[in-house]
């Protein structure tokens, strides 16, 4: 069977554990234009046995994991601000931009739940602690499908948003890219794309520097901003005039959703449980501390943005992020620094934004083929999500991301304020679902100081489900309608899928206990090999391979069949064949059957339905087909594709296998 | 050989001459959903038996024939007096407009030389006396491909032209339908197209309404238009404003230029001589009397309405064609006719010209087939051309010229003026190297009275290739170019084709001195089973295959080859190997080839190589592919395609055969 869906290896994450092997000095061998091609895009093929091996300490893993969730600081404030600002200017007066505060406190207290609840996690999983796991072992495998489902289009919507997010910040320090921003956008991902098909495994360096420079520059504009604040030197600033654009009155919906909206923040959590592989031992505990770390430090982040950006006034615009926008009016407005040093300032935080959001959505290119292939491998999707490219990544899952990132990104105009809706609904999900089978764990388990963990876990599960619910409800017109169907559209599939790879294997399985595995052929085999109207040389080689490959000792019965075209030419034909054929190879007969409807394939299929119902049903009957070999585009224009379109039809016959015989024209 | 090209049978228009036996009474099997699909669209598959076999008297036979050269009456005037009106305003008065006159007597007395030509082709070629014919046989391959490639563009251009006037005629008519003009010629494209596919045999009589129609309302309106005329009731229009589109003075460029344009009414000339055979006997001599009075009905309504245009100094608009313009003027203006007899003729002038251009461009979809069949018989076009679908028309032609022509119909938005310069320049090719032809076969012959004959032919060939000339220089900027461009490129194909056969015939031909046409393999093939990490049923119903084809006495070699994907996996796939396949087939042995790239392809081709060099070049490699059925997409989406990209791989490999045994998860 040549199936060769690679079966499941023991993790589909072996990459980071396996042996440091320098194979790539053995060159590998050639082939072929494409081959070359490939290798000069993509670098040449790796070996198996080239394995990254690093363990990284936490101030390393640190923004390997968590520059997702650190980077949705960028944009998750902004999108609070939308919502209030709307609101903002129905009333005339600025009374609801303050709600940016508790809102921000609300959702930093939600933080603390969920990293409460996922250093539990790491501890209990340290193989893999997110919440496709965590869900499936506790809660089953239609629980863990759905929280694989929502992981599936979070990783979607993260490079999504991020890379919209990037190119935004971008265009707001060089607004002159503004007309140019999905092109842009679809440009950085196509770039990310290819760095991960290429598969260059990057140091931990790679990422340690968006990131840490990401939070330097953002705690150096809060320390600023409160260096300014603490001096009186915050003024609120002007609200522009573009920015009237009143919606609705404010309520305890848009409030709501104005908290939805803020959510965003908590996008990207989830990667530290996932990667606890990379870590040095202790691997669960340097995790489960890099989580506290990194919840720190984006609280910190995030509650100091929000509280700048009301004490400015500061509105969303279409022009210019709500980051660069405080950072402006921080590092360049008053006189508080001298020129040259806020024009610094100022464009290293708009590039730590645009690296940080980069190397966000690499993370989800790192991230997302491996959880499909985890999926895979649990065989709830297609098994070919498995097989590594010649760079060892799986190249088809960082296909599918592009592309499918790239349609959301030009669909949406690269606008985050439209992609948000459809992002946080998956993500609590996700937590919801992690916090439930937690707590499940805990309560059947009942280790040591199971109360008060099964206590917290109750209340990470009721606070993130409320949430999702919020958000689901507050953005479901928004385009959270599409995640709420998506996600068990997905969950069917995948049971499908799993449901035909079982029926699959119990179709195929030998079993020990079988009497007769090896089902023996009743009869001697019929070898049908089909002429044209010409005798030809393609034709003497087919019969010839014919009778080479049974013997002519069997007694095993070999029939030329012609399938009458053109009856004015058939006198011709039998004539040539007692002259060529019959000489050489007594035993072959020629069969001629009409087709008054100039009909090929139809004849064929019923001759051999003949054959079968006269010498028993299960006689095996092998129809050679005598091909040429067209080189190229031009040569198979014409020569029509009869014989392709015959192979196609008698593969569909059981009992029926199939001889190719290709005549090599120019050998 | 598979190849079933189907061998040219002795005219691909045995249509009209078969007998007509009534096969259709026979039911013909069934195919599936597909093919019962192809029914519903085109009616029960023809029998090849089942043909037409009627003959039709000189008065039938003109408009079958004749349709397209007397439709294009509809459309020449005006594009004279395109080009003329331009002129005419730039001067600030009417000078220039007197020339449709003779202009109009220039193209009456070419059509008269290019009819005396034709008549004598028609009598030497009863076969088929179009100038592919006559060039082919009298000039050469490549003047038969020249005239072959003009013919092929301009049975194109007839459809879309023809299309595109009928149109017009109707939106002159109702001008609501303005604005839908380029999909109402799409729509009229496809149903045409649709007919032809259908391949309904049309009687005489459905061409004779719209053809005599047609003549017999161009008559009345002359004659209507002559009453009025010699009792004074024929006063120039008003020009309306809108036709203030001044372009450049007047000269003999444009005279010569409105001429080419005016050439277009000797399009469709051609269709007679290719169609002697409907005739009834004596056919060349009924040919040819209609051929003059064809000539004699296109010159009078040529004249009639040439005269009747300058007379009302009608000038071509947007809105309205000439036609309907001068039937307006003729039977609506002036009170000589009763209101409603008036509105009556106009409705019954515009309606006729609108079917005969329908019919016209009918019978080009019937025409264009036949004469790729045609040149594909003779081996410069795809053989694919020569075969008939289940309604015994060359469906792939009809296809053909129906996308191309709606492509020309959409990409000049339907309008006839910008269509025409592309169309003559092919026309009057052919004429001229048919003239040409005929000219070189008559002073060949040297018959009685050939001094005469030559003398017309050598005017015809000097008159017709002038008139090429000039109408390729003067159009040549605004669309003749493509056409000089593309008929070159059709002949360089339509010559690299027949090439192709030619060697491709010699390579497989048998011919008798052949010392040994059935070249015995130098030793026993080597059978090559392709095995997956595990051994399934597949993999066994594979072997049994290998077994049963070969049998075991012969000492035919077979192997088990395994592509080491996952080396883990080895050492279970062995002793599976070991317990279930050695104790049944003691002779097979598991090879195993490692594939440190994870490639299958590669691995494959290189274990074949090996073996080949180990035992001589020649020896014959079969390789047996174990598959699985694939039911539908989604299954096929499941099962990755290594199987196909393997047999791909493989089948460019000479001395390698392929057997595909599918196994069968349903039966």
């Amino acid at each position: 069977m040549v199936e060769t869906e690679p079966k499941p290896p023991v993790s589909p994450d072996a990459g980071s554990t396996g042996p440091d092997k320098s194979a790539e000095a053995d060159k590998p061998p050639e082939r072929g234009r494409l081959g070359a091609l490939r290798t000069f895009f993509l670098g040449p093929p790796l070996a198996t046995s080239v394995h990254l091996a690093h363990r990284l300490p936490i101030l390393l893993a640190l923004p390997v994991l968590a520059s997702d969730a650190l980077s949705s600081n960028a944009y998750a404030t902004e999108e609070i601000m939308h919502v209030l600002a709307s609101a903002h200017r129905y009333m005339g007066g600025p009374p609801t931009l303050h709600l940016v505060l508790p809102i921000t406190l609300a959702i930093a207290v939600l933080m603390f739940i969920i990293m409460a609840s996922y250093r539990r996690a790491v501890l209990m999983y340290p193989e893999s602690g997110g919440s496709y796991t965590v869900a499936r072992k506790n809660l089953g495998a239609t629980a863990g499908l759905v929280a694989g489902s929502a992981l599936v289009i979070d990783y979607i919507l993260t490079v999504a948003v991020s890379v919209s997010a990037g190119i935004a910040a971008l265009c707001s320090y060089a607004p002159v890219l503004l007309d140019y921003k999905v092109l842009l956008a679809l440009l950085l991902i196509v770039v990310i794309s290819w760095v991960n098909l290429r598969g260059t495994k990057e140091s931990g360096w790679t990422f340690a520097f968006p990131a840490y420079g990401f939070v330097g520059m953002m705690l150096i504009l809060i320390g600023v901003f409160l260096w300014r604040y603490f001096t009186g030197g915050v003024h609120p600033l002007p609200v522009p005039d573009h920015a009237v654009q009143a919606t609705t009155a404010f309520s305890t919906f848009l409030l709501l959703k104005a908290f939805s909206n803020g959510c965003a923040a908590l996008t990207g959590v989830e990667a530290i449980s996932n990667g606890v592989q990379i870590f040095r031992p202790p691997e669960a505990q340097n995790a489960s501390k890099t989580l506290l770390l990194l919840i720190l430090t984006s609280v910190t982040v995030f509650a100091g943005l929000g509280f700048a950006a009301y004490s400015f006034h500061i509105l969303p615009n279409e022009r210019e992020t709500l980051v660069s926008q405080i950072a402006r009016a921080t590092f360049l407005g008053g006189g508080y620094l001298p020129d040259a040093l806020g024009q610094l300032l100022f464009a290293l935080a708009i590039g730590s934004v645009l690296a940080v959001l980069i190397v966000a959505s690499n993370t989800a290119f790192a991230d997302f083929p491996r959880l499909l292939a985890f999926i895979a491998r649990d065989g709830y999707a297609p098994r070919v999500l498995l097989s590594q490219g010649d760079r060892l990544v799986y190249n088809r899952g960082i296909l599918a991301l592009m592309v499918i990132s790239a349609g959301l990104v030009l669909f949406f105009q690269a606008s985050v304020n439209l992609l948000i809706p459809l992002y946080a609904v998956g993500v609590f999900l996700c937590f919801t679902l992690s916090q439930a089978g937690m707590f499940y764990r805990i309560i059947s388990d009942r280790q040591k100081g199971w109360l008060a963990a099964a206590a917290v876990n109750a209340i990470g599960t009721i606070a993130t489900g409320s949430v999702m619910c919020v958000i689901a409800i507050t953005k479901f017109s928004q385009g959270a309608w599409l995640v709420v169907v998506l996600i068990p559209l997905l969950v069917l599939a995948g049971r499908a899928i799993k449901r035909h790879y079982q029926w699959f294997e119990r179709r195929l399985a030998v079993y020990d206990n079988d009497e007769n595995p090896l089902r023996r052929e009743s009869s001697q085999p019929c070898v049908i090999c089909l002429i044209s109207s010409d005798i030809n040389r393609g034709t003497l080689e087919g019969l010839e391979v014919a009778r080479a490959l049974t013997g002519t000792a069997q007694g095993s019965e070999i029939r030329a069949l012609h399938v009458e075209l053109n009856p004015a030419r058939t006198a011709l034909l039998v004539s040539r064949f007692e002259q060529l054929v019959t000489p050489n190879y007594p035993g072959i007969t020629l069969e001629i059957v009409p087709s008054p409807y100039r009909w090929l394939v139809q004849p064929v299929l019923q001759y051999i339905e003949q054959l079968q119902s006269e010498s028993g049903r299960r006689r095996r009957i092998i129809v050679l087909l005598p091909e040429f070999e067209t080189g190229n585009l031009f040569e198979q224009l014409l020569h029509n594709n009869s014989a392709a379109n015959l192979r196609r039809a008698l593969m569909k016959q059981p009992e029926v296998t199939i001889i190719t015989n290709r005549f090599f024209l120019r050998k």
